[in-house]
């Protein structure tokens, strides 16, 4: 590795010797040089093994301790990146990514993410860049029609679908208790989730201050769904007992299984003791478009809030999660904060997104997902869904059809649940088996306190193929 | 405009007729042709008015209320962002952009944003892709080394400072009442910062918890730091009615007027009361590379955490904000929570980013910041701040040579600040005429109640002449 240290010692000072025409040729040769290596990176990204082999700390020990004290030029950049950094990467491009939520880049949205670094425009309020605030606005609109949200869902792109739900707490607080913004939270608010919900609920709650304990977690049904019963006797408990509730979440597509809770009756609840209603759709949310999908989203329109991250299931790279809320005025009134230096237009239609949220800075994220809708439109994006949808039918197909696995879930959208019949042990032994060959990743979790293999699709180059090599691998690895 | 409406109507179906060879090669096509747009668009940015002239509304009213149905060509969409998108973009890359804090990217940033896009590679643990969360520890460590901070501070990288600063309150409240985490926040703890820090400091403090009124504004000097005697009264009278401090928030290079708080002071006191010292130094950070900025960062190794803002004067296009603090432990039991289906290496030296925040995705944002540390090398990064510091005391000095104007604060770093001597109105009256100019953005900001001109350096292209053409325009909009 030691041949790797300071491998470009450069013979040129950048910034001290070359004018501003030179500075952009040189640009214009290494954007050409790139594009060329990430087409042929797309086409082929099944060459690169799915998983890295390298060791913890490999890749920082391959790098100097120090940064160079004169500059290089992009072609050792470019060497390098190739050479020390690409080895380390995990392709979540790669048709055989299974784990997780599978997510999918796609091609426009790559020229949107180059187009809005190069225009480095920052929307803090309306004036400091309209199209950022309008073109989200629009965008967000034309995602919101698709999955049947009402026009009076507000929508603000956030990075994470964590940070999103962080700040449907913080409205829940300011619904509920809008004194909290001036005198701190009090210690008795209670928010409810399921006990399948995303970590992120939880860490929300630490995070704005209401504490890990007062997150409750309403025990699922057998098929993983939040039981609405056990929630209003939790709801109905905690008040009894001084307690505060302020927000039931709900889950339309699980982490571990794609379950859905069951978001009519828990409207139902929400609206009997005025709890603002978070509904996190963050992987299935697309689907909301589909029409044979739609039941499955039968009362989001009543949520307070709703969040669905087109960065998994929407072609769009990450980071780009899209809150929606009924109630931009509590947002705004949770964090709207204009010391004199940001002072903006008055113009009741400019936008300023900073009064909806903590950060202040706000890329133009939303560039590369108005690429992505107007490349595919509607029926490209359906037929995207479609397609991944069925092949995880087959796959559970396959499943069903091998007596040594059991299916532990209903594939609701994309993502199969299976264990071997076994032990955990033995189940892990496969993981671990099938991710060291390269050509396939799968992450697990527990259901019903047993250790289950997840196969998630959603990658725009997984072929029926990749799936079929994948149950191939899975079957190959038992012992 | 109607004839903007729906622009492109498509003769083809992309995603339903065209296989992958023919997907790349489209995407290549594209690719390079907005390569060559970013260079023409980086080498005449002068070509484009810095504030666009636009209506509040006008970009949500030229595009569709609908997504299209039909995908469309990659020549239709990018024509619509450069007829219909463009116009209303306000051009941070403009030389006379010296509104807030001008900020910078670089070419070698836009090819790391473009690789980062392609891979979408998402560091959300170790395994997930060890280049995001090493090469993000390797370049934050030449950063850290850069600035002068002991080998000790871990670093992360946050979307904004916002964020950041928010992350700092947390781990704050984590080292003086762990118990929060669990029980949530009792009502009682208090943050200190001067009345010039930046709003996001009370943001942060509402977002978690601790309430508007418990982010107490220390009075500053006439020179805008924060009094360290009045600091110390504070903090002793909160003690003695039963509150309990936190953390002290202090800033190098406030956004007003890059006044520099008394930090080793500060320190002191944070010592002696074992509370949380966060520095924002998010503006003015990179210069503490510079032997002859040192002075202004006294201290600050002393800090807890420190926030310094690549994005903002580092030549980092948004968004990239590197937190460094002393503590990742007390950051880490804050914040780290693992359900099953997040399980990682318990490797000693494998880095989870998940366990230091609230974002569960992590971007590789890592690589478009390694690549500028690369590119410019310490001696180019250092000329590009030198040459900015030396034209704000240029036009520092201009504006003191005209009896018209005073200046209302040193020029610390490369933010100059003036006042025509006359009233608010006028003062207000000479931004909106240098800004309808569209060749120069001025902000305004307040200090000693007055309304205060902002002439803030930090543009890779600003040349000597564009700062000759403000300073004209600005005594040219002298009624």
């Amino acid at each position: 590795m030691s041949s790797t240290k300071n491998p470009s010692e450069p013979s040129l000072q950048l910034a001290e010797t070359k004018d501003w025409q030179q500075y952009i040729e040189e640009f214009r040769h290494a954007g050409h040089q790139t594009v060329d290596w990430i087409a042929e990176y797309l086409a082929d990204t099944r060459a690169h093994p799915v998983l890295p082999s390298v060791r913890p700390g490999a890749l920082i020990d391959a790098l100097p301790a120090s940064a160079p004290d004169r500059g290089g030029s992009f072609d050792a950049l470019l060497d390098d990146f190739k050479k020390i950094v690409l080895p380390a990467v995990t392709h979540w491009n790669h048709p055989g990514f299974f784990a997780y939520f599978a997510c999918t880049g796609s091609t426009p949205a790559i020229l949107g993410e180059m187009i809005a670094a190069a225009l480095n425009t920052n929307g803090l309020h309306w004036k400091t860049s309209p199209a950022v605030a309008e073109l989200e606005h629009v965008a967000l609109g034309w995602l919101r029609e698709w999955i049947g949200l009402p026009s009076e869902f507000f929508g603000i792109v956030y990075d994470t679908a964590s940070v999103s739900s962080m700040h449907a707490l913080v409205a829940a607080r300011e619904l509920a208790e809008p004194e909290a913004r001036e005198n701190g939270s009090r210690g008795n608010l209670v928010v409810y989730t399921s006990d399948q919900a995303h970590s992120s609920i939880e860490k929300g709650g630490i995070a704005i201050g209401l504490g890990q304990k007062n997150v409750r977690k309403v025990p699922s049904d057998s098929l993983f769904r939040m039981r609405a019963d056990l929630l209003r006797e939790m709801i109905e408990a905690d008040i009894a007992s001084g307690m505060k509730p302020i927000c039931v979440v709900a889950t339309i597509g699980t982490t571990s299984s794609t379950s859905v809770d069951p978001v009519p009756e828990i409207a139902n609840l929400c609206e009997e003791h005025n709890l603002w209603l978070h509904v996190d759709s963050a992987y299935a949310g697309p689907c909301a478009m589909l029409p044979e999908k739609r039941h499955f989203f039968a009362g989001m329109e009543r949520a307070h809030s709703v969040v669905v991250n087109p960065h998994k299931w929407l072609l769009t790279p990450i980071d780009f999660s899209a809150f929606y809320t009924r109630h931009p005025d509590i947002l705004r009134r949770a964090f709207s904060l204009v010391p004199e230096y940001l002072r903006a237009s008055e113009d009741p239609r400019a936008i300023h997104l900073m009064d909806y949220g903590v950060p202040l800075g706000h890329r133009f994220r939303a560039l590369k997902f108005w690429f992505v809708l107007r490349y595919f439109g509607r029926r490209g994006v359906e037929q995207f869904l479609r397609k991944q949808i069925q092949m995880a039918e087959e796959f559970a197909d396959w499943v069903d059809r091998d007596a040594r696995f059991e299916r532990v879930a209903p594939v609701n959208f994309s993502t199969v649940c299976l264990r071997l019949k076994g032990s955990d042990d033995d189940n892990r032994a496969i993981i671990e088996r099938v991710n060291a060959t390269g050509k396939v990743f799968l992450s697990s979790t527990s259901l019903n306190n047993q250790i289950v293999l997840r196969v998630a699709i959603g990658n725009l180059g997984t072929t029926r193929a990749d799936l079929e090599l994948c149950w191939e691998i899975i079957r190959g690895a038992i012992c």
